[in-house]
């Protein structure tokens, strides 16, 4: 059955480039009074005073926001365990970095993840995806990288496609080999790249291959190792770089044609213009500077040199405890010195085409009918409006996402 | 009919002293695997394996956490108009005080109340608790103080009083008198007191009585003269105090035996010490920082000396706009030292008791059966996760709150 959806302001994200760039950002499209239909699984028109065809369902938005979905670019939304008694410390002063050395922080996610089974993975993963998706998201990328084995590896990816499988929304899986270097294992770096790569590639060819760069993690050295592996493998790349220090990994992924390098709070200003002139994203994760230490990457500094921007949760067990896209786009817009329209754009139509789903991040016939329907009337207060589920309707692949079931 | 919630974690918040004190703040009564039984408005029984009543509708909580209903003891969630381009001026440098002295701030929202109908603001009102209500705030105060005339904060009473009757929950309405100078009334602090209130006491004899005791708003002895008249006329007192600068009001508050000295971003240790050793309320309002200068209320030395503590969001249009008390929790862990648990308290029994509500706030038998059921499995991923809604279902006045209706 179709569905109208009547008299809402719609951002299309269907004018100018895509994905894109610089001040183009701030190109939302806007279709006031605007009503869309929605035929099985895809947009076919989008317009005012649309003449409406049979056997409809009409959703009457009064003027509210209507958008595409959330596409959340970089997650780590599979894990088991917590990290509560860990936090517990931090907030009474261990340092991230500090509680990583003593064998916390992600090391203690990967016990967890070993001793799970990918049902149960699966079914955690599957949980948390219910979650964003009630939250805006129809789209998630999900990284591996608490396995840190072959095996566990393995284990992870098959546990994301698995939810995936189950989920409304789209997961598009990540193999992040070179998440931490395990200690217990000598020569983990090329066991990573002689076995584990492979090992993937043939089970996973067309995943994307990331890393996380830093000191206490992978040296820029190895990271671009296992990049220029994965890379001769077809892998498109991504990388973690400059979350706590500059290791001169930007110039490095840029000349790899990564397609996206992640974080970036330490960057220099001279890696930042490197990025903005290339076709490499630069993907920016705020919720990490409130969690963590209040370091933001300057968002504003890449757009306005022209660059290629993303922004997404990085919703993980540690550093990044949010399933909510709002929230990113809060704090971007309060830390990262972007406009609502930027982070907006940074967190649908760009973050779509950096996962290589070019069918999605805007409103347009054709489109995948992946939509939400705010509870406001002026998009900004998506950015305004602090904490709390802004989004009132959530519509994946065409259908209206139910309410939670309560009474049993 | 009835209602059993079986197999939860529940906080019930029963047992200690009513209201929390330092330490007891910590206490939160859990009963693990416990089930609680609804008649009416009401809680009737709560404990392990309870024998059923008849004509029964059943909710399974499978673990996860019950507690009672938020109580948002700080709101000023009535008001018209938005203060969205003054906003997009404060993020690119402009300060809050900058904007208030340029006419901007309070006073672009007085206008915005005085040009509209008490319908409307008691429309407006009704939208914004209902989105409380759905983050789980069972109980919400609401400040008048956007009219600054005799009529304007009538007509805001008034409206507090409409939305609060047509509303699930309950509404508390306090009649802010001294929120602003309006600088276009000569005299306007006297007038305030000869004129205002006197009207405020006829028609609203039992609101307590607020002020903003701030550089730029009411001065230290014009809030006290304030405070001293409407203390004779029988209202309890609360204030606004040392948000910016310390202004020697906590001293005053507590000796006119005020509720709650409302902000403290600014107080020296004397006066939390001091406030600690009365029997006055400390409201502490985390989502200020966040939205203005990152600076926060020190909750841990209040707590640790023995102090009473209350939590609440300040929703407003200005330097609050969040209607999500789970927001508040997970700032207040964050950046003024409180444990998930002292923030839960802050925000449920202790809320509610500041208020003069005592059939709220826990759970147990003869409480109104205002409740909340998380998605979680553990009360502190009430403060570490941020950003989103943590509530799968609310119970207000013994009925579930249904979902948002979507298609028409």
């Amino acid at each position: 059955m179709a569905i109208l959806i009547r008299n809402a302001r719609v951002l299309t994200m269907a004018r100018g480039p895509r994905p894109r760039r610089g001040a183009a950002l701030r190109e939302l499209g806007i279709v006031e009074q605007g009503d869309v239909i929605i035929e099985r699984e895809r947009i076919v028109a989008v317009g005012q005073s649309l003449s409406m065809p049979p056997a409809l369902r009409v959703i009457e938005a009064d003027g509210r926001v209507l958008m595409p979905g959330f596409v959340d670019c970089h997650t780590h939304a599979c894990w088991a365990g917590d990290r509560l008694g860990e936090w517990e410390l931090r907030l009474k002063g261990a340092t991230y970095q500090e509680i990583l050395a003593a064998g916390g922080g992600i090391m203690s996610t990967v016990r967890a993840v070993r001793e799970a089974s990918q049902v149960q993975l699966a079914g955690a993963l599957a949980a948390r995806l219910e979650v964003m998706l009630r939250h805006g998201t129809t789209t998630a990328e999900v990284k591996s990288g608490y396995g840190l084995s072959t095996e566990d590896e393995l284990k992870m990816l098959r546990a994301i496609r698995e939810a995936g499988e189950e989920w409304e929304g789209t997961a598009v899986p990540t193999a992040l080999l070179g998440h931490a270097i395990d200690p217990a294992q000598p020569g983990f770096v090329q066991q990573t790249i002689r076995r584990t790569l492979p090992a993937v590639h043939e089970e996973f060819p067309e995943v994307a291959v990331d890393a996380f760069c830093e000191q206490g993690a992978w040296s820029a050295d190895d990271a671009t190792l296992l990049l220029q592996h994965a890379g001769a493998l077809g892998h498109p790349l991504r990388i973690h770089a400059d979350q706590f220090t500059s290791q001169g990994m930007v110039a490095r992924a840029i000349g790899m044609k990564a397609v996206s390098i992640d974080h970036l709070e330490a960057s220099t200003p001279e890696d930042l213009a490197r990025l903005a002139a290339s076709s490499t994203f630069g993907v920016i994760l705020p919720c990490c500077g409130l969690n963590l230490d209040g370091r933001y990457a300057k968002a504003r500094q890449l757009v306005d040199a022209g660059g290629l921007l993303a922004m997404a949760t990085n919703f993980n067990p540690g550093s990044a405890p949010t399933p909510s896209m709002p929230m990113a786009i809060a704090l971007a817009v309060r830390f990262c010195g972007l406009s609502p329209a930027e982070a907006i754009a940074a967190g649908t139509i760009n973050a779509a085409t950096l996962l290589g789903l070019r069918d999605r991040g805007a409103v347009a016939p054709g489109q995948r009918a992946d939509l939400i329907l705010l509870r406001h009337t002026d998009e900004r207060m998506l950015a305004y409006e602090i904490g709390g589920n802004p989004v009132d309707a959530v519509i994946c692949g065409g259908r209206l996402v139910p309410p939670v079931e309560v009474f049993r």
